[in-house]
């Protein structure tokens, strides 16, 4: 087994040990182009789960699906400086068409904010049309020139990218609002990730934003990642996009606007926070199998009759709606079926031998914490559907627990230092809310405010870098 | 409602008639860059009911879902002569990442060949990894040079890939039958197109295929559209990319491939094969709203009554798992409604006004052909799920009735000639397999072979155009 399972340990190399996972598993793999990367079928699975699950949400609050061109013209982007500013470094540029240079290069989109709003201008007239609630499925690139790593870091992703348009300033900060609680509500309750929320400093805001939220994870090697943000635009691209109203008042208005999505990089904080030395661990809401039935056909008893019994019990669990794969594979043995279906991490498996046949039960694994027990067969759907909640949530308590860890209040900045040079995690510091401050930490300690909570806390000292008074306390991290 | 509602007829000019349902359904728009569209809520509403079919289809018979990048390095795409030679005159190439000059630009993929099976090669080690069986949903970019259509002629669109690699030649065959079947149920029996099956001819096949089939389906104004392709791929890519297995029998084999997509093209053929002059008609299996329910407070009922009336149908139909709209704005007019509704081509419209009330029935109207009928209210949900069934198949019939009579057998080129030069369609007519006579008629006509269909017919004349030994008989259409 050892070309094909896991080979280092989670707390001894984890980068190492996060590649291999993904790649053993199956999960994704290196593309033939530099800094992209294949998502493979279970990662897709994951990320239509994730689909179906934002859809009906976001679907439920009367936002629609789009899809818009994924080019750019030059001229659009750079109409809200601050958005050409911020994007252009990264964008990936279309000059020719055929055999024919373009007249004016294209954006392959970074974001679709500039190409969007252009067309909101024509769309809406009057109050009538609005709220305008449109979310788009797409890819996206940018062109990153550090290192790739798989799912956190390439050149094209995929996300959801959700794009409203408002009457009032009200309305567009409850649907920032909105977006960021139904994705705190998808990470920890789906994915099973604690998260902490808030607001971005202005200079790790979107570029163009009025003000950013974010939510943010801990990973084990304590760097936090970003699991999704919701912007507040303000008017900025209504002003430079001519966005207007005429509303009941029979004046003219610009509207308010938000823009908000995740990507596909949380399913890669889904593989670093659950996984484990044998390989993936899947949350049974977002695992594309739940349940792995495999028959163990030892001697002594008949074959055909294992085979049969697994196949009844997969079914009844399929007819329960559980997604379900009876592994009755001849060519392999139990012992390298149980190691791949460990690597790829689904969360239950079934055993059904001799023994189980002959005491009308079936033997149930956990995946996560590797615990068997011996269930009678007639109560083993009500069983595996009680062990896959019980999975979920304790996946998500042991999250919560490792984020408690990594998470220090500090009170000096020379243990502000001590954690970022060592466990790293998030230290909880007052800051005094000036730029330089949080430039300067950055350079000395690599850490960055990754949000200042919604929850506030009244700071108990100055600011952690230059003493004066503070304003808040923020979340430092050193981040992917 | 002139500026509303669709001002030209379907049968007095077709092409701006399709343009007006369009764009005035809101089903699409034209894009701010020159060549591409937005696919609008109703569209994207409509293609994810095909993804739906097609994925619940494909994944019942051992197919999944994967993304690979978008970009592929041109030495890719020339590793296959025919391939690069097919694509490379309508590549969009990204020349430049943020500021730097790329070494090796990259195509925008025009499909996924190239870039997959450089991967195949990889995956693909022993018999025991095949069949390979994957499908991508993905955008998709070709350089067109003429003039934008919606749907039909765009610069990027949006569509669905399977690419499969098998053991034997026999596999490759059945699969690609298989992706051409199921793709005309979804066309037949869920958008209510039919269309005629077979074979391409070869200066017609795709690029570096062995050979291809397709489904044809013919518009109103006599030139016939694709509706999808399944390609034959042999070995060429497997020889070219070196794809081998080690078989059972222990030694080395090159695989035999397959592919296979449909598109958002499909939608423009639904509008213009079911549309008429009051805008959008929908089958109801492809529609996003199936039933549209309109409270009509006249005067001399209750308003709330009304109201809570309608609600309670609507509900009612919801549960029975029907797509429903409540419209009970207050700022328009039931005319006003009804005229949109049908407009968007909502296949059932339910009034509920006070005679409905006092009467306890329901008013139903069809869209398709304008006709009411007056149900017990307590009979409302099982005659809308009747009548949309009957919809759907009247559709199908309708539709049915005017591919044959667009369908004529001819017997000389002078035949030939008229049909092409009068309404058009498709003209059956005998070919020698010489692909001179194909681009002479091509050339003399605008006629190319649209398939030369399974259902073999025996010739009943020489070659149509040089009047030599017959080999089979083509269906001949112009086409979009």
């Amino acid at each position: 087994m050892s070309d094909v399972g896991v080979t280092v340990k989670k707390n001894e190399d984890f980068s190492e040990w996060y590649t291999q996972v993904i790649l053993k598993s199956g999960l994704a793999d290196y593309a033939p182009v530099k800094g992209c990367m294949i998502l493979r079928e279970d990662a897709i699975a994951m990320w239509e789960k994730i689909q179906a699950i934002v859809n009906r949400k976001i679907q439920a609050t009367g936002h629609r699906n789009v899809y818009f061109p994924m080019f750019i013209p030059e001229g659009f982007l750079k109409k809200e400086a601050e958005h050409f500013e911020g994007f252009t470094p990264e964008v990936a540029w279309v000059t020719q068409g055929g055999n024919t240079p373009l007249e004016e290069k294209l954006a392959v989109r970074p974001t679709s904010e500039t190409i969007m709003y252009a067309t909101f201008a024509k769309w809406i007239r009057s109050w009538r049309d609005l709220p305008l609630k449109i979310n788009q499925w797409c890819n996206i690139v940018r062109w990153e020139t550090k290192a790739t790593k798989l799912f956190l870091r390439t050149r094209e992703f995929l996300w959801q990218e959700g794009h409203t348009a408002h009457a009032t300033k009200e309305e567009a900060e409850a649907e920032v609002k909105y977006a960021l609680q139904e994705y705190q509500d998808i990470m920890e309750n789906y994915l099973a990730i604690p998260v902490v929320v808030g607001v971005k400093s202005d200079s790790e805001k979107f570029a163009g934003a009025d003000y950013t939220t974010a939510l943010e994870a801990m990973m084990p090697d304590g760097k936090a990642l970003q699991m999704g943000t919701s912007h507040n635009l303000g008017q900025h691209f209504a002003h430079v996009f001519d966005i207007k109203y005429i509303g009941e008042d029979e004046k003219e208005h610009k509207v308010w606007q938000t823009s908000w999505g995740i990507t596909t990089r949380t399913i890669g904080a889904l593989i670093m926070i659950h996984g484990d030395d044998k390989g993936l661990v899947l949350p049974p809401k977002i695992a594309p199998t739940q349940v792995v039935v495999v028959p163990i056909p030892y001697k002594g008893a008949e074959p055909a009759e294992i085979a049969a019994k697994a196949k009844e019990i997969a079914d009844k669990l399929r007819e329960a709606g559980l997604s379900v794969i009876l592994d009755d594979r001849q060519e392999y043995t139990p012992g390298w079926k149980f190691n791949q279906w460990e690597l790829k991490g689904i969360p239950v498996r079934i055993e059904i031998g001799p023994r189980d046949l002959k005491q009308q039960q079936v033997t149930i694994a956990r995946r996560d914490i590797k615990q068997k027990s011996f269930i009678k067969e007639n109560e083993a759907v009500a069983a595996v559907e009680k062990l896959l909640e019980e999975i979920q949530n304790d996946l998500y308590a042991k999250a919560k627990a490792n984020l408690e860890q990594l998470t220090a209040a500090v009170k000096t900045y020379n243990e502000f230092k001590q954690v970022m040079a060592g466990k790293g995690g998030f230290a909880k510091a007052a800051w005094c809310g000036n730029a330089d401050c949080e430039a300067k930490i950055k350079e000395e300690t690599g850490a960055t405010i990754r949000v200042i909570p919604f929850k506030k806390e009244e700071p108990q000292t100055g600011c952690i870098y230059c003493g004066q008074k503070a304003k808040d306390v923020a979340y430092f991290a050193r981040s992917y």
